[in-house]
């Protein structure tokens, strides 16, 4: 098996990293991430401006390709240029912090793994649910075991794993969980401040979704109460029902 | 009604001042627009960077606010900052190209409205299918027009209309269509160049979605064949037939 791991934390983030080291132990390894962090990048991609390449040494040997570019932009241009084809799953992560619930539209790590699902690859994204003290040696071992079982029991396609993984350790996790997509939207707040030049700038906060939505079924509140959270996600976002209903309501012409 | 509009072309751009010209007939308009070009930055949003707000002018007028930042950006910013609540309608567009298929994911604009969609409101993203001499006379006109049947008609919610027009005279189009997201990936093929310092650089091109998927229903071959298609697309991600496949397939624990 060969997986193309990316992330959107960069090349030399330490979740890549770690889940490198275990993803080695079960398959050839390519490592093309972005060679600074990307993190809520979404599904950005560069078509305006030159993407640059450069080889990443870490731990003392050849590690993967640095890109100037995004997560998506990092698997189309590992297929496209380094590869010249496609690999036998994209793995995109450890993200340093969690992207349950709405975080699968802002984050470029959720990104990495759509666009595998997009070109027809079994997909993962795996993130830490931590934004300190990050112990990523659990989240490898889950995603080492998750790529082994999708690559036997494959995934429908265009639809991905968006999998989260509290920071805690093996003993205190209580399981892994098949969950839907929490939809509890993340309300940005701005912070008004003032730069040395007296003008006024603002910081967006509100990063972490909230977590209302008592379900036991959504990824959010699972992770909360300590599961490994495991949502299918697909790329097919018609939404059928409303398809018909408009199919009435539209002129058919203006 | 009260419309807030943006773009990802960025506040100066044609397609959106045409837009607002034909939207202020019908409402109030407040445009939040990114301060420069933002195209294909996906569902991006600005965490890690100061976020700028200037006052623009157009037809010496008042016109909006630019924002150093994304359209989603531009949507929490104007809700945030700008009006303090959430106005009746999100409307992004028009966009400089189509944004059909998988574009969905790579477009700045049809995040704009998804943006809309998440936190709860009716939202419309229209794109002209043109790289070179838009015409956005007919396609603003559109705009209207849905904005108005959506007013009444509401959406489901977290669903948005994907809506893109061809670049033709009103008499050449032949209808309008409620259709589904192409589902064909954009390939992306990268020219090898060298900088004036004998480095290498990368230019992604394949910024046209294939449009090789000829059923009528889908956007990208209904917008080939002349009409205006009318796509809604969720935000509920979940592939929920699979969850139950994962529920038999997973571990209980790792």
């Amino acid at each position: 098996m060969h997986i193309l791991l990316t992330n959107d934390d960069g090349i030399y983030a330490d979740g890549i990293y770690a889940l490198y080291l275990e993803l080695k132990k079960i398959a050839k390894v390519t490592v093309v991430a972005p060679d600074t962090e990307r993190s809520s990048v979404g599904h950005g991609i560069t078509l305006a401006h030159p993407i640059w390449q450069k080889k990443v040494r870490r731990g003392n040997k050849f590690f993967g390709d640095g890109i100037s570019g995004t997560p998506a932009d990092c698997v189309k241009f590992a297929i496209g240029v380094i590869l010249k084809g496609k690999p036998d799953m994209v793995v995109s992560g450890i993200n340093h912090g969690p992207n349950d619930g709405c975080s699968v539209f802002y984050s470029g790590t959720v990104a990495g793994a759509r666009e595998g699902a997009l070109l027809g690859i079994p997909s993962i994204a795996i993130s830490l649910d931590a934004f300190l003290n990050p112990d990523f040696s659990y989240a490898a071992k889950c995603g080492a075991r998750l790529a082994k079982i999708i690559a036997n029991e494959g995934l429908p396609n265009g639809t991905f794993l968006n999998v989260n993984v509290p920071n805690l350790k093996r003993s205190r996790i209580r399981g892994i969980k098949a969950t839907h997509q929490g939809l509890v939207p993340l309300h940005g707040t701005f912070q008004k401040r003032t730069d040395p030049h007296w003008r006024n700038y603002y910081w967006m906060t509100g990063r972490m979704p909230l977590r209302g939505n008592k379900s036991k079924h959504v990824d959010s509140y699972a992770l909360q109460q300590r599961f490994v959270t495991v949502t299918p996600i697909r790329s097919d976002l018609t939404d059928y029902g409303h398809v018909q209903q408009l199919d009435r309501t539209l002129p058919k012409t203006f």
